[in-house]
């Protein structure tokens, strides 16, 4: 990172954390360079970055100013409810209504799960495909079925070792994405009819899973900045025999909510003392908007407990279908298991990605991307605050393309989707995210595509519709 | 297809169904040409392919003869004892102690699953991927996860439809190869402890998954050429509440029969009485050394009963990772599952595949794969005449690259497998191939690799081995 992108995250980090609020001055160019030591070009530098992140806004003559993210910026949602202890789940056919209804390319896709394939580098990847089916000795087309592409594996163990994780490579399992590894896991460690505890709101496709497997949920409530209620998750794991956590510790879907490291090591001591497996959902870990990778539960794992479950996905290489876990104990199960349902990923899909990793330039990718997605997070919380009514209140994720908005009481989600599908924009209504269809008044809207003026548009026509209510 | 490969293929019947024997003299070239109307030229060259194919030799000047397959050709392998009518299957622990003694790179591969990638077309298949990612819209990534690539589905329904067999486009799911699609049917169709009726012996791989899914299994004895007992399949159906068939009517893995269109008519009319689904996994069809691929029971589905399931894995693309099923009356039940386990097979390798389908040749390579298999399976049988004990019994299948033998009675196929390996020779022992663990004298040979002389040296050393029993 050069120096200038340094200074720009530490002035970032200040607004993000609060210390500098909306309207507030950002320090002037001679004052910061003198405070921090850095050349007054720098300071520049950093301030435009800035600036085309939407965090900060120039006003003539008067220098920076951290930005009025909004007329009335919205207030933080609140944690719901306790739900029940456990339950059924029932939810599959609703989730499979709402994502057909999706597929119309002309709508706005603001309940879209992807970002805008735009924003990935399709034709590098496509270059590097090029390059590694050139190399590749035909015998590999069969030998990395089994054993997964071997370059792959050192550079996916090597960003572990980055980010402070030492894995063996052998405790990597390669995926059909990261939804086969987390079937997997979670068909490794659960028989019909056990507990999972998840997360409310959780990611939909677990709830899915948990329903096709016939495995009961026992929702943990989550709150928008500090994730999971671990006081709730102790005395449920005291108190049920609850055969395996499935959470995402960092960048949470639907919530976008992010454990400190403190709650991670508390996490683990929990999974520690009752013998508990954890499935870390992690795909959006490399969508961090702050300078530093949030340190997944794995990092903590000394005993295998952790199966971390990761993807290019949602990072670098839409449709490929490549992730991986790293499975802890459960490797060799996790392995076989997969083995017997579609013995591999595509080889060429692995191989393009292990050609990229080493060659294409990821990290500088990733700090692109993770630059476009705050810039249209801050395009949507405006826009958000100019069309909707005052009292909605909405996550601020430090990372990812989602936010979570919780709509006036009156307001019913599921006819906001209907109501708005009809007007070519699409959403993901809260109840999709709950186990027992909880949430109807909250909303997930996709910021991961450009924001244009249709994008605006559609924010008003929905604040329109909210407002009918 | 030329004239003179037709003219080589009505011999090739000829040789096939018995009419000529083997050491009888075929037709002289004058003969033929007055007979069947072509020109000596057509003759010649249709001649010269079957010398090339292993089924006739010239002998000096007395013209062309059927190969003596071998020295002592050796007799069909009987059907064994009808199995007990329902197991509880135990053999996966089995079947992945013998896969994971496959993986040394220089061992004879007698024992793997693939033939040999030096068969496949793969730099054609690399710019199939080259052409196909260059004109790929972005917003595909995305969209082709759920719907498959849309040319790609045109293909397959093409290919179906030159097979007699009209498709829908709406009845096709695109899947992570064979393996996925037959997963996702059994899941469709079966709850865990449900009967599924499957053959016996059977592929591992289905054994393995009926384990997984907690199925119990009914076998059905198969014929080395005439393929499953109907008649055994109808008391089983009258008799059990049989929620599934698994089976491979063309090429049986791994005995290689497939049944005739008068069986595959009286099998379906079987289904019907009970209404119970056919799982019709069909992988080596493409593989048939006749003139006509065999129709797949599918053909005659009237009702959506058949799921047929196919794949480029065994005949184009190994490593791709790309099958398909026809889903009958499941396809939507099947497409929601797979959407919750792996929603998507890889797009670039499913566009890589649609484009190498329109533009590559796949039926001038099919034809080219199917004489290097049925060359190599005349080497190997001859091999094996040379070698085997005498009253060793041998498959001769119309397609495919396996070979089943029936050793002598004294001969412990799991010990003739762990010698074998030591003297670096792989093959497939008969029980990992039983819900049961029969088939103890039994082996699958692979012949899908060219053959040279280390493959009659390990043939040597195996019939030592099988001598030493």
């Amino acid at each position: 990172m050069k120096r200038y992108e340094q200074f720009a995250e530490q002035i970032a980090g200040l607004i993000r954390s609060g210390m500098l609020a909306p309207g507030e001055k950002v320090p002037s160019v001679r004052h910061a360079s003198r405070t921090y030591g850095v050349s007054p070009s720098t300071v520049f530098q950093a301030y435009y970055l800035l600036e085309d992140r939407g965090l900060i806004q120039a006003r003539a003559r008067s220098g920076y100013f951290v930005r009025e993210l909004a007329r009335h910026p919205l207030a933080e949602p609140e944690t719901g409810a306790a739900p029940p202890p456990t339950s059924e789940v029932d939810v599959s056919e609703l989730v499979f209504s709402v994502l057909g209804s999706l597929k119309d390319p002309h709508t706005v896709p603001f309940g879209s799960a992807f970002p805008s394939p735009q924003l990935f580098p399709l034709p590098r990847l496509a270059r590097s495909m090029a390059h590694a089916l050139r190399d590749m000795p035909a015998h590999a087309v069969i030998a990395d079925m089994t054993a997964g592409n071997p370059d792959l594996r050192r550079q996916i163990a090597l960003r572990y070792m980055v980010a402070g994780v030492r894995l063996p490579l052998e405790e990597l399992v390669i995926t059909n994405g990261a939804m086969e590894a987390l079937n997997l896991c979670l068909q490794t460690v659960t028989q019909p009819g056990d507990l999972v505890a998840i997360e409310a709101p959780a990611f939909y496709a677990s709830l899915q899973v948990l329903e096709r497997l016939k495995l009961k949920a026992v929702e943990i409530p989550v709150h928008p900045r500090e994730g999971i209620d671990l006081g709730v998750l102790g005395e449920r794991l005291a108190s049920l025999p609850i055969k395996a956590c499935w959470f995402m510790s960092n960048l949470q879907n639907p919530i976008g909510a992010s454990l400190s490291e403190a709650k991670k090591a508390e996490l683990y001591q929990l999974l520690q003392r009752h013998q508990v497996p954890l499935i870390e959902d992690d795909v959006y870990a490399e969508l961090h908007y702050g300078a530093q990778p949030p340190k997944p539960v794995k990092s903590l794992d000394q005993e295998g407990l952790v199966m971390h479950c990761g993807s290019f996905s949602k990072s670098l290489a839409p449709g490929y279908r490549v992730g991986w876990v790293a499975g802890g104990r459960y490797t060799e199960q996790i392995g076989r298991l997969k083995l017997m349902t579609t013995i591999s990923p595509s080889v060429p899909a692995q191989a393009a990605i292990a050609d990229y990793l080493q060659h294409g330039g990821y990290d500088r990718h990733l700090r692109k991307l993770r630059i476009a997605l705050e810039t249209q997070q801050a395009a949507m919380l405006a826009s958000a605050a100019r069309h909707f009514p005052a009292d909605t209140r909405v996550t601020r994720p430090s990372g990812g393309y989602f936010l979570w908005f919780e709509f006036p009481e009156q307001v019913d989600s599921l006819q906001l989707f209907q109501l708005a599908l009809a007007q070519g924009i699409s959403l993901a209504p809260g109840p999709i995210f709950s186990a027992t269809r909880r949430f109807r008044h909250c909303a997930r809207l996709n910021h991961g595509h450009p924001w244009d003026s249709t994008s605006e548009r559609a924010m008003e026509i929905l604040g329109r519709i909210l407002a009918s209510f």
